[in-house]
């Protein structure tokens, strides 16, 4: 792909592109169990911004990985993060009923199918990393483990659902939430990386820290329009954060101080990665993308 | 370990290591999220029959390998397992109360942490197999993916919810056991296997079928002592196959002619092993033990 490709050209066809990949491992609404398969696809297709295979491709291109070989980690970890939205919506959760501008899973099929299609997207996201064409692919599996389980985003929403209605300080509001987004958007740039040739312990350390600034940017801008949009915009329900008196950056910081904050971490993600100007211009973009969003 | 250990000392002592194993790779009860990790623990240890782990220990021990290498994948498809069941006594599901003679995990913990807890079993089943010393341990987490998700025990579940109360076919009742308890029992002997020699085409023919004839015939144990057995026996809720209309092979065939189905698949799970008596001493061991158990 042209590299002088507008950034929203670069972004539509990296969406497309992960779309059409996921429509294509996902199981068939044609065969059985065909309910849940369909409970499946619509979690995961036709909607969300795709942020995180975003990444893995712009990671992949930092690291001059041919995109062919970054589908299957982007799928993987969207996935993730799909099967993680239909649980999180189960009434036993936060009880929602909107998502991506649709009923949530469990309202269109039921709460059974919904639990069983987000184990079943669980178990699709390692298959597909381990049986992808990657290096190390199971290394990359347990990585994705880490960042999925108990240590990662399991985790932190163990931790998020604990501290609903309890103070919080920031520097613990942090670690909850570089555990529930950060991990696995930490997991998409180094998955999408390692598709690439070897990094130098320079490029790597820098990767890092971008991947963990941007990760935390995206949870603040989340908080901020979580208070500041509508229905309407988000696909999902607003103001839920301050109408379950969860902790948020909003809450803790106030608005403009959470918006500087944003910021702050949007400008240290792209100083990480100012010595290497020419590859990183998509990852660069992207967190550009992260907090200027309205959705 | 001494090849003519009997059954019960061979049974007790692997038990015991793949307890062990388990304990020291579960969190920490005293580690942040300490609720999440309590309820992982409980889910895991301090009971049941260690039926894959043994399947595991056993099949390894046919590929002559050290049981080191076999821990990880036989305490990966138990803590797949051990997940189902988890989620399985969820209120949405069978809303079940009792498990292994202890409040399930969902009484115990709440069902948001109980959710959580297997969804992070999951990820930590794929995260243990994925850092393993197997040869092919990617291959090895698409293996589990596969008998653990839509195309194996997922989507049986799926099958098996939607048959409540349905008059499902012997072909359809096998079909629905092969996905929802088979793939897994299958996935725990091939795993083991792999931990070893490579085998030869006749060995790996016969392994499959051993795995498949030993996983439908502990289903239809499972069935019979459903009807046969009682709750303190069997450390979960008897009866409730036929409390729910759920069709089983005792109310397609009647008790003597399931019994009967027992036999003859456990015949044919030995019979595929009888050129390989001495290696496969310990399958066709857990064969005889899965068919006449009383719980």
């Amino acid at each position: 792909m042209h590299p002088d490709l507008a950034f929203p050209v670069w972004t539509g066809e990296r969406q497309r592109r992960a779309e059409d990949f996921l429509e294509r491992v996902l199981p068939g609404a044609d065969t059985r169990p065909a309910r849940l398969h369909e409970a499946m696809r619509y979690a995961v297709l036709g909607g969300g911004k795709r942020v995180r295979p975003l990444l893995a491709y712009a990671a992949g291109e930092f690291a001059d990985a041919d995109p062919v070989h970054v589908d299957a980690p982007a799928a993987a970890v969207e996935l993730i993060h799909a099967y993680s939205l239909v649980h999180d919506d189960l009434p036993c959760m936060d009880n929602d009923t909107l998502r991506r501008g649709k009923p949530t899973c469990h309202v269109a099929y039921g709460e059974a199918t919904a639990l069983l299609a987000g184990d079943a997207l669980q178990s699709l996201a390692f298959g597909l990393l381990g049986e992808s064409s990657m290096r190390a692919s199971g290394a990359a599996c347990a990585m994705l483990a880490v960042a999925a389980g108990a240590p990662g985003m399991a985790g932190g929403q163990a931790i998020d659902l604990a501290s609903s209605g309890a103070a919080l300080s920031l520097p613990e509001l942090q670690t909850m939430h570089r555990m529930k987004t950060g991990a696995l958007i930490r997991a998409a740039v180094q998955l999408g990386a390692a598709c690439g040739r070897p990094l130098t312990l320079a490029e790597s350390a820098a990767l890092d820290v971008y991947a963990g600034a941007a990760g935390l940017a995206f949870q603040v801008v989340d908080d901020v329009l979580d208070v500041e949009g509508t229905a309407a915009a988000l696909g999902k329900t607003a103001g839920k954060d301050a109408a379950q008196q969860k902790p948020t950056y909003v809450s803790l910081l106030g608005l403009a101080q959470a918006k500087r904050h944003a910021e702050a971490l949007r400008g240290e993600a792209c100083a990480a990665l100012a010595p290497f100007r020419g590859t990183a211009r998509r990852l660069v973009e992207l967190a550009d993308w992260i907090v200027l969003r309205s959705h």
